[in-house]
C-alpha cells in the first residue's frame, strides 16, 4: 500500500519526504510556479511547482503539462518534499511536488455550492466533498460508536431485525409492499415488533441502528421514505421514567464524545458551540405543553390532543429561555394519540407512559413503557380497531412470558440535522430517498 | 427503576437483601420445601422457598401457592435474601424468597431442547432463552464492536447505505422488486454501489453493517433472503493484498475481543476453544488451491473456474494440517467468475485482483481492488454482457475523480456459524428469512 500520510498529519510531520493523495480543489497555474490545492478525507494542503521550463531553450517540462491539464475533481498522488512555511497560508506548509501520478481525470464537476438542493443530490458524492459534509458524517460515526460504547458497556445486546415482515408493524398505512415468492412481504416501517420480541427472549436491553421504511408521500424537510432509526429497548422497566434515564445517558455520551473529537472542527465550519446538555433534560406532560405555548399565544390548529411542528418549535423556545436546555422530554401523550401498544396510566387509561424528545425545535424521537400483559395488549389493540388475528405473531410474543419493558426509536439524520442546524435531513443523509428520489 | 442485581452478579454480593427478575427455567415442588431456577440474560440461581403451611393447622401459605402454579418460561421478579452455600450445585448460592412478583405467566411452552429446526425457529424468541443462543448473541455484539472500534481508530466513516435502489448492485438475478410511487425500486444485494460512492466522496476507508436481501430460492444452511452484510472499502490500495491486510487485522480484533470476553463461557457452553487467527492468513491462489484439492482426491465437478463448496471444505482442511489455521484467501480468481467491476491483472487479464475468504471449511467473504478507470469499467461491464446504461448511475461516481480502491463484503452470520460451530445459520441468525420462512 502507498504509505500516504494523511494532509491532517503534515503539520505534526518534519520537513522532507511525503507522499499526499487526494483530490484537486483549486489550481492556479501562474508563469513561473503553478499552485494545487490538493484536499483529502482530513483536511487540504498546498502543492507547488516552480515550472523548469520558463527560460528561452529550455527542456519541457512534463509535470507543469500535467498540472496545466489537471482538472477540478481529479484524483492523484504526489510524492514531494513537505515544508513549513509560516507563509503559506493554508496550514503554515507546502508541498513541493516531485513526482506526480493522476489516478483518476474528473469531467467537469457539474455542480458547485451554490447549486440547488435538488442538483446537489444528484451529484451527492460531489457534494459530500464538501469539509462540511466529510465532518458531518465524521460527527455522526462518533455519535453512533459513543452509543454502541454506552449500550455494550451496559451489557446491551445488539440485534439485526429483519427488515422483511409478514405483517405491518406499525401501521397499515405508508407501508411498501414487495412481492416475495409465493406471498407478500412488507418492509418494517420500525424494529418496534422484534426488539419486544427480545423482551420475551430474556435479552434485556437490545439495541440496533438500521434502517427504516415509510412510503410516507409527504416532502417535508423531515421525512424520508427510508431513514436510519436509532433504537433501544430494555426489561424490567417501572415506566416510562426509566427509558428517559437511559435516553438522555445516550445523548450525554455521544454529544460528549462529539464535543471532544469534533468541537474545534464544528465551531470552525458550521459556526456552533456543541452543547453537552445536563441532566435531568426538562419534562413536561404534553398537556401542560400545550397550555404553556397557547398562554405564548399559539393555539395548536389541531382536533386531537397532539402537538405539530410550531409547538414543538414553541415550547423548545420556552424550555430554552426557561432552562438553558436543548432538549425536553414532553411526556404522557393521550391514549388517543398513541398506538395500541404503549402502556396506559393506571389511574388514568386517557393517559401513556409515553414520550416525545424534542430537541432544538424538532421532534426527534418516541418513546415509552409497552404494555407486556397479554390481556390488557389484546383489548387495547381492540380499542384502537385492529383485529387481533392481524397482529398474531406479535400477541404471541407475549404468551409465553415477558418482562415489563419499554424503549425508545430515535431518528438519526434529525439528530445530526438539529445538531449540526442544516435545514433538511437531505442534507444530512449519505443518500436521500424520498418519493421523487431513488437515485443516485 | 426496580434495582435488580443480575444473577451474575450474585457470587461477588454479600450474604443479604437482593431483587432478581428473570423467567421460570424448573420447579421443584416438594412437600417442604419449593426450588425455582430463575434464569436472567446473565445466568440462573436457585430460589427457595421452606413452605410455612406444612404444620397441620398452620396459616395458608400464599407464596406456595404462588409457586406451585408458576409455569416454566413466566417471568418475575424476587426480593429475597442471599446466601451463598457450597452446597447449592447452581453456582454456590441460593435466594430465599421474601416477596414474589409474577410479571406474566406463560402458557404451556410449546417447544423444547429437542424440537425440530423448523419448530423453534416458529418460536424463536423461545429459543432464544437458551443460554447457548443468549451467549451467542453477545459474542455477536462483541465481535461487531471490536471491529467497529478497529475501523474507528483508523479514521474508517461509517456510513449507511440506502436499502432501496433504481438499479440492481449486483444482477439482475435474485433480486426483489418494490413498487414505489410511479416506479420500481430493487432492494439492495449488497451496498457494494454505494460503499464505491464514499470513495469518489473522498471519504477514504469507510464501513457499514447492514442488511442486504437476495430473493435466492435456495434452501442450503448458508444462504437467506436477508442476511446482515458487513462491509467495508478503502481509497489508495496498490492491490486486493491491501485489503486482505486489513481483512485479517479486523478477524484479529473480533476474534481476540470474543476470546477475552467470552473464552471461558463458550468453552463450557459450546465445548469449543477460540484461536485468535495469527497473520498473515495463509493465501493461496484459487487455480493453485483446485490443483491442491485435485492431487488430495478431488476433482471439482464444475465447468467454470469456481471453487464448490466441498473445494472449500477440503482446501480449508489442507490448510488446517499444512499452517494450522483456521483461514485461507483464496486468491486471483479467473475473470470469467468475477463481476465486471473487479480489477483485473495488468499482465493477465484473465485474472483478476480478488479473493475470497474461507473460515473453517465455508466462503464467509469476498473482497477485490475495483476497478476505477471508468473507460476500462466501461469495457469490462460489456465484456459481461451488460449495458452501461443500465447501470449509468453507478458508472457517473468514476466520472468526476475516484482514487484507485478496493474492499469486502462479509457474511455476519456465517462468521458466527463457524466460529461456534453451528449447523446452520438458520441458528444463528436472529430472525431467519428464507423462500418459505417470513414469520414470526
Amino acid at each position: 500500500m502507498t504509505i500516504r500520510t494523511l494532509v491532517k498529519n503534515l503539520a505534526a510531520a518534519p520537513d522532507g519526504p511525503v507522499s499526499v493523495s487526494g483530490w484537486v480543489e483549486t489550481v492556479r497555474d501562474q508563469k513561473k510556479v503553478q499552485f494545487v490545492v490538493l484536499r483529502d478525507e482530513s483536511g487540504a494542503v498546498q502543492l507547488v511547482h516552480p515550472r523548469t521550463d520558463t527560460e528561452e531553450g529550455s527542456q519541457p517540462d512534463a509535470t507543469a503539462a500535467t498540472i496545466s491539464a489537471l482538472t477540478t475533481g481529479s484524483f492523484l498522488t504526489v510524492a514531494g518534499e513537505l515544508k513549513h512555511d509560516e507563509r503559506v497560508k493554508l496550514g503554515g506548509l507546502e508541498v513541493k511536488i516531485g513526482e506526480l501520478e493522476v489516478a483518476a481525470t474528473a469531467l467537469d464537476l457539474p455542480i458547485a455550492e451554490d447549486s440547488s438542493v435538488d442538483k446537489r443530490l444528484d451529484y451527492r458524492w460531489i457534494d459530500l466533498r464538501r469539509p462540511e459534509m466529510n465532518l458531518l458524517f465524521r460527527v455522526q460515526t462518533t455519535f453512533l460508536h459513543a452509543l454502541r460504547n454506552w449500550w455494550v458497556e451496559h451489557d446491551f445486546i445488539e440485534i439485526q431485525t429483519p427488515k422483511l415482515m409478514s405483517s405491518p408493524s406499525e401501521s397499515r398505512a405508508e407501508l411498501f409492499q414487495v412481492p416475495y415468492f409465493e406471498t407478500t412481504a412488507y418492509l418494517a416501517q420500525s424494529p418496534q415488533h422484534f426488539k419486544q420480541m427480545a423482551q420475551a427472549a430474556g435479552f434485556g436491553g437490545v439495541f440496533e441502528v438500521g434502517p427504516a421504511f415509510r412510503a410516507d408521500p409527504s416532502f417535508t424537510s423531515r421525512h424520508a421514505t427510508e431513514f436510519v432509526s436509532v433504537d433501544a429497548e430494555m426489561s424490567w422497566v417501572d415506566s416510562h421514567e426509566d427509558v428517559m434515564a437511559m435516553h438522555e445517558q445516550l445523548l450525554v455520551a455521544g454529544f460528549t464524545a462529539i464535543k471532544q473529537k469534533h468541537g474545534d472542527e464544528i465551531e470552525a465550519l458550521f459556526g456552533l458551540e456543541v452543547t453537552v446538555p445536563t441532566t435531568p433534560f426538562p419534562r413536561i406532560p404534553l398537556a401542560e405543553a400545550k397550555s404553556i405555548v397557547a398562554e405564548r399565544g399559539y393555539e395548536i390548529p389541531r382536533a386531537d390532543a397532539d402537538m405539530d411542528p410550531e409547538g414543538e418549535r414553541r415550547i423548545s423556545e420556552y424550555v430554552k429561555e426557561q432552562y438553558g436546555h436543548e432538549f425536553v422530554f414532553l411526556t404522557d401523550y393521550a391514549t388517543s394519540i398513541r398506538p395500541y401498544y404503549h402502556m396506559r396510566h393506571g389511574d388514568d387509561p386517557g393517559l401513556t407512559n409515553s414520550y416525545d424528545l424534542v430537541f432544538n425545535g424538532v421532534e426527534i424521537s418516541t418513546g415509552a413503557q409497552r404494555e407486556h400483559r397479554i390481556d390488557v395488549l389484546v383489548e387495547q389493540a381492540k380499542d384502537k380497531g385492529l383485529n387481533p388475528d392481524e397482529i398474531g405473531v406479535y400477541l404471541d410474543f407475549f404468551r409465553y412470558g415477558v418482562p415489563p419493558h419499554g424503549g425508545f426509536g430515535m431518528g438519526l439524520s434529525r439528530v445530526i440535522m438539529l445538531l449540526l442546524h442544516q435545514p433538511s435531513i437531505r442534507e444530512v443523509t449519505y443518500l436521500f430517498r424520498g418519493p421523487n428520489r431513488l437515485e443516485p
